[in-house]
């Protein structure tokens, strides 16, 4: 079973504080693209993997979706999802993505934020979404991107001339990651993009769009303090197709 | 007209002494994986993108290629390569990839190897490869590695603790890059591997294969002072379909 952090109580206590959790999508910066790469939900059977509070089902549900299921490993988050465990909007399952038995040929739009990084078994799970959508279906989701995760010491740290750097290590090296992201000891897995890529194809997939996501020279000037995060994108976002993209 | 630093005198004395030029193929140690890319040349008509010394056009020729063409903006390169400026073998042309015409509907194979990082005009190059490939045709190429060509000061640095960190910055800055590789004033482009992968599939290609290339451990075994290459991967390889892969 993959680690379940979000049941931590030092972790969730600070977790709840952060803007993306107090504001929604909103405060998540990311959101608008990676809103741009769904299909319309209207009339679709939506899933959202590793759901959290429950947001973008909310969202999938808004804009017409026929039926939204979230799932989530940590019943702290899902005890403070909109509606939960289940109304007219959405449906919530706690479970571990690991070990998660899809049905077949059901969803239209398969969507996952933040939440790939932590599986170990990640290819299984693609392979399981992969049949569980129906053809033509999407998977669209984000991971925190392998140059973030990567190095041993993540953490920006100033060069010769003053300037901060990140200091990119490992980045070949696949596997564990041990940090100190709001609690102690939360294991992350470093993948690289190609072997992102590579499971999707692997699993049948064609690959539909790619986006290295940093703030926006706009979104800097609004928040000056996210200039670093241009130096090295935090998120990477996917969207893969069941059949052709075209 | 891209920057053609392979006609400037001092840079062409270095670069004549690499081990991929001394040696071919063989002194080439992405070239395995390189290969493995590549559909199987017999009867195809093949083209060669930045051909150099001509290696590969001489590779596919002797794979049963029927036809290979190669194509190269430095007349002190192509002066040197197998055969020029023709042969039974292989055809060269000295030409400007950034305004070459290529043919349509010509080629099953395009291959190029790290060339495409020094063109500004990539995405006009790509849909002329696209047209120019039959249905089902493959392109095949290796680029400097983006986290390779992103930082200002691009040169291994150590951390506080004596270790070699990569000085990763302005990853998500795209444009010219001024390096002195070899020669002073050497200008590559810099893009992120979502851009490259985005101008395929905007051409119309389906992305088949990609490695973030760094030497094996068995490699670094054999070649201990390329251990550093796998901190961060100096290449980067694409394989991409005319069409469905499926």
């Amino acid at each position: 079973m993959a680690q379940n952090v979000y049941d931590n109580q030092d972790f969730f206590k600070e977790y709840i504080q952060l803007p993306r959790q107090v504001e929604g999508l909103d405060g998540t910066p990311e959101w608008q693209d990676l809103q741009a790469l769904i299909p319309n939900p209207k009339g679709t059977n939506f899933l959202d993997l590793g759901c959290g509070f429950g947001w973008v089902g909310r969202w999938a549900r808004e804009e017409g979706a026929e039926s939204v299921l979230g799932v989530d490993v940590s019943e702290k988050m899902l005890s403070k999802a909109v509606g939960f465990p289940t109304d007219s909007c959405v449906t919530y399952v706690q479970a571990d993505l690991e070990s998660f038995e899809l049905p077949i040929n059901k969803f239209d739009i398969v969507f996952s934020s933040l939440t790939f990084h932590y599986l170990k078994g990640l290819p299984v799970l693609i392979s399981g979404i992969y049949r569980s959508l129906t053809p033509g279906g999407a998977l669209v989701f984000s991971v925190e991107h392998p140059i973030f995760t990567a190095p041993r010491n993540a953490k920006f740290i100033e060069d010769a001339e003053g300037q901060s750097i990140w200091p990119l290590d490992s980045y070949l090296s696949e596997g564990s990651r041990t940090t100190n992201w709001l609690a102690e000891g939360v294991i992350k897995q470093h993948r690289t993009i190609a072997t992102y890529v590579t499971i999707l194809l692997e699993a049948g997939f064609t690959l539909s769009a790619i986006i290295e996501w940093g703030p926006s020279l706009e979104q800097v000037k609004e928040s000056p303090q996210w200039a670093d995060e241009r130096k090295r994108p935090p998120f990477l976002l996917m969207k893969a197709i069941k059949g052709n993209s075209s």
